[in-house]
């Protein structure tokens, strides 16, 4: 007989995974990424030349550099990528991640207790959903139009949560390419957001993710930049989506006091050398040109989403071209439960993300889905939207 | 005036970091490695051979595979790492983490609330004391001798706890080259702690980090691969020791149910695929060779360490030549105070753990302090142990 070592882990952990299984034919969940367009042939190149000139380090936690990360990549991201979104700054006040979701998980680490409460969108990243829900944290969702945060909402929400003596641990943001939306945010209500969050000493993580493929417009300042110094934001970016998802480096910019009190619950003894070692070697020369290249391939995929979804479900769902990304946000009529359509889905090969799970309210989300055009090629989506459309009729 | 991001921050958290600054002359903190003995070529090597075969594959979360992590690997892992310890399993019972500190934290997510108990080897790994410190949880130290554990006191302790009505959640144990003091288990013990903690239904952490770079002995079986199935044992391993400490890689061996509960908590999208793909090319025909050159690299600087601590403070400190790994535990007389030689050494360049860190009594471990042999050359060593021995006598 052997020991029920499951029976002595905590009874409040989320349900185990289920095995594996490879994907379906038409898989529009998660945040892959066109598999044509990642350089890994330069990242190749890239790492043996930053090995040859300095493999020994590998011998060295943080290859015996700062826990910060490694230094050149830390100037490239606050030079380069801070330049794209106007900030400037030093590459002390730059904390490389595993991963943007372990920036996440440190600034929720530093921040949050059970019981407060944050405002997200009332759309936003689901993994931050299921994280501040974890936590035993309250997240009030905050409107969304075609520019993202609705600011009469926003200080609604405030004066809302004031009257029952409730001051929000912060407001989580995604202003560029927002996730699932798609949307840009404009400068104009960039500053007038910061001016709330001022009047309200309301502080803002402000999450980039998908920033650097911005194609619908030209791309604002972030928050960050745009608070000059202030102290009101911490940023959060990735290579996730513009090099490659299975790359796990991100990272967090905000000043140096708080950098290093980020820091200090960064205990994994630093960020995979592999993988920074060769963003930092190509990316100060091919980062521009390749991102532009993916944006290009990105782009005639999301026309080719929208145009199916339109021509297949015409005024039975709302859909708007994304700004940037790998995502659309489809909103059918109201009484649809897209959590109702994942059985009849997955029989016809379709994978999506229902609209509840990616929703501060998951009522309000259940008409609604995300579709991921980053990774299947244009036929693929093509069919893949007539196939769901014919699921969505005959359900 | 700018806003106090860090008054919205938890008032509980640890203190934040320092700046960085380079090592001194005489850095013996930490798990650093023999820089000399890195295999970055044939690293670099294999990476180049795995991005050409499966390049593309970067553009998807876990390389399109499980995200228990890139299957070659897990291979390689059950069949021929766990081989050395006596381990059988398929692939599936292995999930790959970012370092095994991820290993730590995801079986203390799943074990541990505030307010419970775990067992604790009297010296042990500080990153496991701080970590069980921080959940809000008690740990209790299990009596240490040349051998490991010492089973009477384990019994003794099982039984005071029971009488105050506790029931551990786990015994942490690192018997294979332990840390700090280098010891290994023999086989006996391990089939006596087993039936201890069979019969008293105490889960086994076993934490083998430093296992593949043992020369003192024979390596015995592990816990995981005497229980033979039994459920008894949560086993981790890690390639920082054995290949490189800024490959942040390491990996938890447990049965199906259990890998598959754990992963339901490992929330990063994937360990970095980089160095899974390095290490999947790399280590089926190079591993075995490499470690024996490690491992002939280290025991030349292990001997050096202990010949200078017992040349240098002679009757003073007790040490015995680790069976392995990378460090050397001192124990000084009653009376001394590691921490309080930290300043002196300090200002004559030398980086040591004080022992208080290492120790589930603090108040015991005050005079004993952990050496990292494993990056500084030999002379570096010899002289760091005569200045280490000067600070003493002048304290």
């Amino acid at each position: 007989m052997s020991f029920d070592m499951l029976a002595s882990f905590r009874s409040d952990l989320p349900v185990a995974s289920d095995g594996w299984l490879p994907p379906p034919e038409y898989s529009f969940v998660g945040g892959h990424n066109d598999a044509a367009s990642v350089p890994f042939t330069g990242l190749a190149e890239a790492l043996v030349t930053a090995l040859r000139r300095e493999g020994s380090n590998l011998a060295y936690y943080n290859l015996g550099g700062s826990p910060l990360g490694h230094e050149p990549l830390r100037r490239f991201v606050v030079s380069e990528l801070g330049a794209r979104s106007g900030m400037t700054g030093g590459p002390d006040q730059v904390l490389m991640v595993s991963g943007s979701l372990q920036a996440l998980d440190l600034v929720n680490d530093a921040m949050l207790s059970p019981g407060d409460t944050v405002l997200v969108e009332q759309a936003t990243y689901g993994g931050m959903i299921s994280r501040i829900e974890r936590m035993g944290v309250r997240h009030v969702g905050v409107e969304l139009d075609e520019g993202g945060i609705v600011l009469a909402d926003l200080r609604a929400v405030l004066d809302d949560l004031a009257a029952d003596g409730v001051t929000p641990k912060y407001l989580y943001t995604i202003p560029t390419v927002q996730n699932p939306t798609g949307t840009v945010m404009p400068l104009e209500r960039r500053q007038a957001l910061l001016a709330i969050a001022r009047e309200y000493s309301l502080p803002i993580f402000e999450d980039e993710c998908y920033a650097d493929l911005t194609w619908g417009c030209e791309r604002p300042p972030s928050l960050r930049a745009l608070d000059a110094g202030g102290g009101q934001v911490i940023y959060c970016g990735s290579f996730s989506k513009s090099i490659a998802p299975a790359l796990r480096v991100g990272y967090l910019i905000a000043d140096e006091p708080v950098i290093q009190q980020l820091l200090a619950l960064k205990t994994d003894a630093g960020t995979g050398s592999l993988e920074q070692l060769a963003l930092g070697d190509y990316c100060p020369s091919h980062f521009t040109g390749h991102v532009d290249r993916l944006i290009e391939a990105l782009r005639i995929k999301a026309d080719a989403m929208v145009d199916a979804v339109r021509n297949e479900f015409g005024d039975q769902v709302h859909v708007a071209p994304p700004m940037g990304g790998i995502y659309v946000w489809l909103t059918f009529p109201e009484g649809t439960d897209t959590d109702a359509l994942l059985p009849a889905a997955k029989a016809a090969g379709i994978e999506f993300n229902a609209g509840s799970g990616w929703s501060s309210d998951s009522q309000w989300g259940k008409r609604r889905l995300r579709l991921c055009f980053g990774a299947a090629d244009v036929d693929t989506i093509r069919s893949g939207v007539t196939e769901l459309a014919k699921v969505y009729r005959t359900s």
